[in-house]
C-alpha cells in the first residue's frame, strides 16, 4: 500500500526527484509517475517501441527531443502525420518559428502571412522554403522508382537532411521507419500531387506502408507504445500491434476525453477490450497538455536507464 | 443588440422552436444557434458543403442520419476515416451495435469477443462478416483496374450494397465523393494489403485522389464546411479549401479544445491566420458532444429550408 | 438489450420525440437519455428533489426555466452560489443581459463599464440598480430580527420581487428553499458588510441554515438530486443528502472531467464510495454544457410527466 | 522577438532548467514559464499574494507545499474550501491517505468505509478522528467568546494543532488568514451545527470575515492572486481584490475551461472586463491538472527568488 506524502521544495531538486515525488503527490502527478514506471520497464523488458505524435508537437520544441530519443534509441517505430515531417524538414534548413499568443488577432497574422497554431506562429515563408526543397527531392527519389511505401520515402527524405535535430535525420540513420499512414493530408500532398502530374506513373504505396508497419514487429515481440495525443497516428501504432497480438505496455498521453467514443479519448482500459493491448499489460493514461507531461515523464525514465547502463 | 431571454417550457414543444431559443440562453447554446444559422447561410448561398466526421460517429446512430442528409443534397463531400466505413458496411448488412456502458469491464468483454467504443459495443462478429464481404468487393473491382484512387473505390463499394441508411450507398448514388486519405487506417487496410500480396500491382493512388478532393471545388465555388469532431477528417477538408481559396462558412462541433494547439482543437478563429477560412466568413466552434449538438443544430437547418422550399 | 438506431429527421420533430431517440445514438446522447428517463423515476417516486446550478445559468436564460420548474414542483431545494441570486434580483426590476461573443476586446468592455461572463454582458449599471435595491431590503428585515439564517433571509427577499420569471419569487411563493452556502461570496456580500458596520448585532447565521438543509430532507424521504454544474452547490445537496442516507436518485450535468479528483468532475460513480449515492440508485453523468442538455432532459421529462398527469 | 527551440535532455537536469526550457517548447509549457516567471514578478514587487486552492489539492500532497509556501512566505492570504481544512487536521494527526486507482469498485469500497477522491483514498476512520478532535476545540474556543469570523476561528485552531507540514498550524504561526467562505460545507459544518443546538448562541459571523477579506489589502497594495482550481476559493480572492482596485498579477492553474461561462472556467482575459485584473497586469491561465503544473511553476519561482536572496 502506497500514500500521499507532502511534497516539500529542496533547492536545486533535480526533475528525477520530481518524478519520484509526484508518485505519492495525488491524481495525474500519480498517473504521470506510472508513465515513467511503465517507459522504464518497456525499455528493460526490450520491447519494440512505438512512438507516435500529432503534427503539433513538431511544430514545438519536442521536436529536438524526438530526434534526440531516437538518437538514444527509446524508439523503434514512430507514427504521426505529415504536417510534422513537413515542419521538421523546414527547421532542419534553418527556419525559425515564433512563439506567439492563443490570443492573437488572427485576421492581422493573416495579412503579414503568418500561420497560428496555438501560441506559436509558422510563417508562409518557412512553407515557400520547404516547397523549394521537395521538388528536387521528388525528382531524384523519381529516378531510383517509381512507386513508393511511405516510409522508405521518408526513409530517403532523412537520409538527405543534414540536421542532428531533425527527426526524419536521426529515423533515417538508425532506421527507425517513421509511418504516416495520411501522407498526402498537407502541403506534402499538394507537392506530390503536382509531381504526379508530370509522372503519371508515380505512385505512393500506402497498402506497401501497411505491410511495412505489421512486419515492423512480430507476434513474438514485446510490443511497448508511448502515444502523444489522438489521432490517426495513435490508432495506426495500436492497431499494428493488435495485429500482432497486442501491446504489452501503453502509455497514452493527451488531453482528449473518453466521454464522446472518440479514438482520440479512447483510454488504455477501453483498448484492452479490443485486444490492443494485452489484459496483463502495463497501461497508463495521463491526461494533460504533453508538451509538460511527456518530457518529465521520458526524463525521469532516461535518468533511471542511464543510471543503469541501459542507454 | 440582442438579449438573453428566460427561457420557458411550452408543451409538446419543436426542436426548431427550442433551437430558436437557444439563440437567447448562453454559452455553447447560442453558439448552436449560431451553428443552426451558419448551415442555413451556406445552403442558401448554394456553397459546395465538406461534412467531415470521424469514425465514432458513424458508430453511433448518427450514421443513418448522415445518409439521409447526403440524399437530402445537404452535402457534396464527405471526408472521414476508415473504421467508420467499415461500420457502415456491416451495419449495411444487418449487424446491430449494442448499447453498452462507459463502465465496463474491458477484459471481460475481450473475453466474450466485445469491442468497445465508448458506451458502445462491436463484436468480432461483426468484423467477420465485414471481412467476408470485403475480399470478393476487392476482387471485383481489380478486373476493372489494378490502380484506385480512394474516393473512386469507395464510390464503387458504396453502388454494391443496397441499404438507404448506408451513407456509401447514398454518396455512390447522388456521386457525392467520400475522401478517406488514411484509408489503410483500419481493418480495411489488412485486407488492401492480403489483396496486394496476391496482386503486387494492386495499388491504391492516394496522390490521385489529392487531385479528386482538390478539383471537387473551385476558387470560385462559394465553400461550406461542417466538421464534426477532430483529426484528419477535419483537416483535410479544411487544407482543401485553402488551396481553393478558403472557406466561406465553417461549423466546427467537437470536444477538443485549442489550448494545447492541435489541430483536432484549433478553432474557427485560428483558422483565419491560415487563410483557411476567409476573414469575412461565418464560421462557429460549438464546444460540446456532436451525438447532442449535430442533430440539433441540423435539424434547425432542415426545418427553416424545408419551409422555404430549399431541400 | 438495446441496440443503436439509425436516427432519421422528419419534419416537426418535437423534443420530446429527440429525446427519444437520443436513447439509441451513442456516447452522451444516451446518457442524456438516461438523465431524462432519471428525472422522471424520481419525480414517479416522488422523491424530494434538490436542484442545484451555478450562478453562470441563472446569468443565462435558464434562470426563467429554473422559476418554471420551481412553480411546477420539479425542485424542493435548491442550492447555489450568490452570484446567481444577485442576477435574478437584477432581471427581476428588468435589468437586461447583452448576448456578446466569446471573444471581446475585455480591455474595452471594462472601459464601457461591461462585464463578461462567456458570451454574456452585464453592466455595471446592472449592479448598481440591484445596490439601490438591496439595502432597503435589508433595513426592513433587520426590524424583524438581527440573526438570519440564509434561507431564511433569501425567503423574505422573494417575497418582496415581483416576478414570475423571478426563482427568488417562485421559491418564496411555493416554500422552496433556496441555499446558499456561501452568501458573502459576491455583491450581496459587500452590502452585507456595510449593513453590519451600521447595525454590530446583524449577522448571518450559517451555521443554522445547515440545519434547515438537514432538516429539509430525512433519512425516511426518498431522495433525488439534478446538480447542473460543479463547485458548492453541488456539494452542499450532496453532503446534506449523505449525512440522511444517501441519495436514491441522481443526475450530474456537467463540463468537468474526473481525473483531477475535483468535488466538480466526480463522477455519481465516485459519489457511492461516500454512500452519497445508494448503491443501487438511478444515477447518471451527463459531460456537456448545460445550457443545451439541460434543458433538453428536462422538457423530455416534463412532457412524459406531463402526459401522465403528474404535473 | 522569441523562437522555439529544440529541447534537448542533459543528464541530471534540474526543474528550474527544466522550467527555462519550457519557455521555449510551446502551448501549455510556455504558459507555464510564464506562470513561474509572474510569480517572480509579484514577490518582487511586493505584492500582498492570495493563493488560493480547493479541498482536492490538500487531500494530495500539495499540502505540505502549502504549509511550506506559507512558511516561506510566498502567500499572504489563504481562500480554500472546508473539506481541505479537515483533512489538513486529519493528516496533522497522522492519518494517512491511500494511492488508490480512479477506476475502483465504487461499491467495494463504500462497503469498506473508504471514500474515493479521484485516484486517493480517505478512510471513514479519519472522519472519526478528526470529529473526535474537532468538538473540545469548539468548547475551547466558545469559552473566548460565541460569535466567531471564519478566519479568526481557523487560526484558534491552527494555534492548538503542532505539525510542521500543516497549513492551518503554519498560516496561524505567520499570521497568514484563512478565509473560507463556505465554512460549512462539510463535515465541519455538521460539528457547528451539533455544537449550536447545545449553544444556541454561538454564532459564525461570516459577514464580519468579509470586512476581514477586504481589510487583508488596500488599494494601495500591489496585489497578486495564485488561484489553483475554480469554484469559490478563487471567485472569493477575484472579489475581495477587485473591491480595492483589482489585481497587479495573477495565474490561474485549472483544467476547467472558459466556453461554458463558468467561474472556475473563467480566464484571465475575462476578469479584465470586470476590473478583477488590472489592464496592465501580468496575468496568465495554464490549463493542466494543478498536481503537476503548480509544483514546477513554484519551484521554478522559488529556485529564483533564492538566487536572489529574496525568500
Amino acid at each position: 500500500m502506497s500514500y500521499v506524502k507532502d511534497f516539500k521544495w529542496k533547492k536545486g531538486i533535480k526533475v528525477h526527484e520530481m518524478m519520484d515525488a509526484f508518485s505519492n503527490v495525488g491524481f495525474q502527478s500519480i498517473e504521470l509517475a506510472k508513465a515513467r514506471d511503465t517507459i522504464v520497464k518497456m525499455k528493460k523488458a526490450d520491447a519494440k517501441i512505438f512512438l507516435t505524435f500529432t503534427s503539433n508537437m513538431v511544430t514545438s520544441g519536442l521536436r529536438g527531443f524526438f530526434a534526440q530519443l531516437i538518437k538514444l534509441g527509446m524508439a523503434d517505430m514512430i507514427v504521426t502525420t505529415v504536417g510534422g515531417l513537413e515542419e521538421d524538414i523546414m527547421k532542419s534548413i534553418g527556419e525559425k518559428f515564433v512563439i506567439g499568443d492563443f490570443h492573437s488577432d488572427d485576421i492581422a497574422l493573416y495579412e503579414k502571412g503568418v500561420n497560428r497554431v496555438g501560441n506559436l506562429f509558422v510563417t508562409n515563408e518557412s512553407y515557400c522554403r520547404f516547397e523549394d526543397m521537395i521538388a528536387p527531392m521528388l525528382d531524384k527519389l523519381y529516378q531510383k522508382k517509381a512507386r513508393w511505401p511511405v516510409s522508405e520515402l521518408l526513409r530517403e527524405i532523412g537520409l538527405m537532411l543534414d540536421d542532428e535535430s531533425s527527426l526524419l535525420y536521426q529515423a533515417a540513420k538508425k532506421n527507425v521507419p517513421i509511418f504516416c499512414p495520411a501522407i498526402t493530408d498537407g502541403s506534402f500532398g499538394f507537392h506530390l500531387f503536382m509531381f504526379q502530374q508530370k509522372h503519371k506513373d508515380f505512385v505512393i504505396d500506402v497498402v506497401k506502408d501497411f505491410e511495412n508497419i505489421l512486419l515492423s514487429t512480430s507476434h513474438d515481440d514485446i510490443k511497448g507504445l508511448i502515444s502523444l495525443g489522438g489521432s490517426i497516428s495513435k490508432h495506426h501504432a495500436i492497431l499494428a500491434s493488435l495485429l500482432n497480438g497486442g501491446l504489452d505496455y501503453a502509455v497514452y498521453m493527451t488531453t482528449a476525453r473518453s466521454t464522446s467514443g472518440s479514438m482520440s479519448g479512447a483510454t488504455t482500459q477501453e483498448a484492452k477490450s479490443w485486444g490492443k493491448i494485452k489484459d496483463d499489460s502495463d497501461a497508463v493514461t495521463v491526461i494533460g497538455d504533453v508538451s509538460i507531461t511527456f518530457p518529465l515523464a521520458m526524463i525521469g525514465a532516461l535518468e533511471q536507464l542511464s543510471d543503469e547502463g541501459l542507454i
